[in-house]
């Protein structure tokens, strides 16, 4: 078997059998070259890969590195992964409310990407917390807390990583099976059970049409039913940021308002839509309204944040931050964005909203950026809300080296505000 | 400037700026990492490169290395060049033709590709032929003996040599944009004023269809032209192989043949058209008919096989083989194929015949195989000709190395023989 072959054949359109796909996998580092992986990248792109293909991908990339084994965990393990949006917090209030249901949620997450957040960076701004552990730290904190949120280690899909680094520097990002397997892959390693989706379309999503977003969801949900998991998608929308705030240490506070029975409606209308499905497919209800009703009261209970606490303490956080949320990291200062126009808010896009945050210095321009937990959005105003002249849009929060001008103009051009009041559309559009 | 955004602007098939164009080409081995240049090998064999495209990568091609200063050689420069066939070896009659009619003939030529042998092969089987001069002898042989065959030098076209090896590994080599640019990039640092292109289509061309051939042709003519050169095109037809020998020893034989005044009549027409073009385009003739005859003066007054054989004494080979062509390499044993059945031949395709000369030997199957000079194929009949049951078809010149079963039978299956006479089609079809 040659690398070039296997580049040529899906060049002129041919399916590559698992053994093809299985050599390009394992020869990375090896008999494949950087180049000749980035040529099958691009033929990719360009070719597609069919539903015999994107699964055997997805297991070869599995098979780079090893599945965690969760054996020593009771129950049915359940996690979540959401294709990224802007304001995109429901990891951390979700994954509470799911271990306080009894069902342990492993989970392994990414850092921001693009124009959106990350778990990872989100979690650092809470003093102390580590999401570096090894696999064995993983299994433990898991046992304990029946949660436990860390970044890809290096047992875990090796070849994803290697391959993700390769599509960012090669444009071939924007593929839905090298998508779909990349997801796929790490999550499928982790050692869980069952995957609840949350694939996102609009103006702040990665898919922006709807059509490629459920396509996205079913190669996923086809990916994870073939290899025996139980999976179920939600297609979510993501024209306006999710709930209020936007930045780290203020989309952590924002989740702790959550799990203490508050925070945005809409914010926590989807944790409790995802959470519930979780908790359906753990098996701690019989019926998604049972599975919601038993979400709300864990939070109702408190006992969603005490796992949330007891999280970040086994992760070796500070968690007096969660209790007072004054603690978390502070900016030095504040600007606010008036609307210079009295009417409603008609729309506000996610996306311009996303990259002025990382404009502030909350995202990375560059892969060894460091973040500025501090900076960030707060939104007073989202679709639908009536807003006089002079009246504060937002809060934007800034240090002194934020570049925040751009950023304000940013924002301030996300805002449209017209005369009548226009509804905010559904969340969530389908259940696949 | 950045690899992977030009990358995407080619993947999503828009135009590249000459700017951009330098910056991967002159970037290769800097900022520019392989794997981003194989993405983009890949989406230009996708996209395409359009007229203004594929001659700023050209350029940036010829840039990335000097061009060689021919203003030492009194008169216009003019090379051939032929995208290659099976039994080509139009240039070592050719160049000694147009060199003795006072044109000067620069020429670096490569090695044998696929089913085709090369000119470099060829030339060594002359006993000590070196065919790796530096710059500084190319420029003094040329001035010495009115011509020159040497192998691409390290100065000339760096970035394609780099780009030609990559398009290999990485099976991006059947692009228009990037042949082309690739042909004409090392033709043009030659430093000629001019240059003919034998643009081959057929069974036994790269280009089996004539409109890609066609295609190809108008490519190169533009970039030459573009660039300030004389180009001229003929598109001729590879369906059988040029002339009776296939091999390296045997095919440096036929040519010297052809230089005596002998030869196959199809390979002395086209040897001829291509030399005259030449001629009359170095300003040696007015017309294309006195060129022509120009061309048949010089073989019959021996002046062309003069000039061949300073070549081979200039170039360090021993100029005796050219006297005595006993004295090129021998093989060991040789294998008759003779006709199953009486008719004429209807067909002997070019691709079969390339492909089991080179299982004989006589090219390369690994990049570091060495070549046997000695062995071939000679074709005793041809499409037109009479042969009768039991008469032999061809001569199959084997050592005791060559795996020659399969290739007997594939030179076999590629006669086809039958009951009516078939007129071969006209070699030439175009002048471009």
């Amino acid at each position: 078997m040659r690398a070039v072959d296997i580049v040529r054949k899906k060049r002129d359109g041919g399916e590559l059998s698992a053994a093809e796909i299985d050599f390009m996998v394992l020869g990375i580092g090896r008999e494949v070259a950087d180049y000749q992986w980035s040529a099958l990248l691009m033929a990719t792109l360009w070719r597609g890969m069919n539903a015999a293909e994107t699964p055997a991908l997805t297991q070869a990339m599995i098979r780079s590195g090893s599945v965690v084994n969760l054996a020593s965990v009771p129950g049915r393990k359940v996690d979540k992964h959401s294709t990224g949006g802007v304001g995109d917090k429901t990891s951390m209030i979700l994954a509470p409310i799911v271990a306080a249901t009894g069902i342990p949620v492993p989970m392994v997450s990414g850092r921001g990407l693009g124009h959106t957040g990350g778990t990872l960076d989100k979690l650092e701004a809470i003093p102390g917390f580590r999401v570096d552990l090894n696999l064995e730290e993983y299994v433990e904190v898991l046992g304990e807390c029946g949660l436990v949120m860390i970044g890809q280690t290096e047992e875990i899909a090796p070849a994803d990583k290697y391959l993700y680094a390769m599509r960012d520097a090669t444009a071939t990002v924007e593929s839905i099976p090298l998508i779909s397997a990349s997801i796929m892959s790490k999550k499928l390693a982790e050692g869980i059970d069952g995957l609840v989706l949350d694939v996102k379309f609009g103006n702040g999503a990665f898919m922006e049409r709807v059509e490629d977003a459920r396509n996205l969801a079913e190669t996923m949900c086809a990916i994870g039913r073939g290899l025996g998991k139980q999976v179920r998608a939600l297609l979510t929308r993501m024209d306006q940021p999710l709930g209020r705030n936007v930045g780290n240490a203020v989309e952590i506070a924002e989740c702790v308002e959550c799990l203490r029975g508050g925070g945005p409606s809409d914010l926590m209308e989807l944790s409790v839509e995802l959470a519930a499905e979780m908790v359906l497919m753990g098996g701690a209800a019989r019926t998604i309204d049972q599975a919601r009703d038993h979400c709300r009261l864990v939070v109702d209970n408190g006992s969603a944040l005490d796992r949330f606490r007891r999280l970040v303490i086994a992760q070796g956080g500070d968690p007096r931050a969660i209790d007072d949320l004054s603690l978390l990291p502070q900016p030095k200062g504040s600007i606010e964005v008036d609307s210079k126009v009295a009417g409603y808010v008609r729309s506000l896009d996610a996306r311009p909203i996303g990259q002025a945050t990382m404009l502030l210095g909350a995202g990375r321009t560059r892969v060894d950026s460091t973040i500025d937990p501090s900076v960030g959005v707060i939104l007073h105003k989202k679709v639908g809300d009536r807003v006089e002249v002079g009246e504060p849009l937002c809060t934007v929060l800034v240090n002194e080296t934020s570049e925040y001008e751009p950023a304000l103009e940013m924002i301030g051009a996300a805002y449209v505000v017209g005369p009548h009041r226009v509804a905010p559309e559904p969340l969530i559009l389908e259940r696949m």
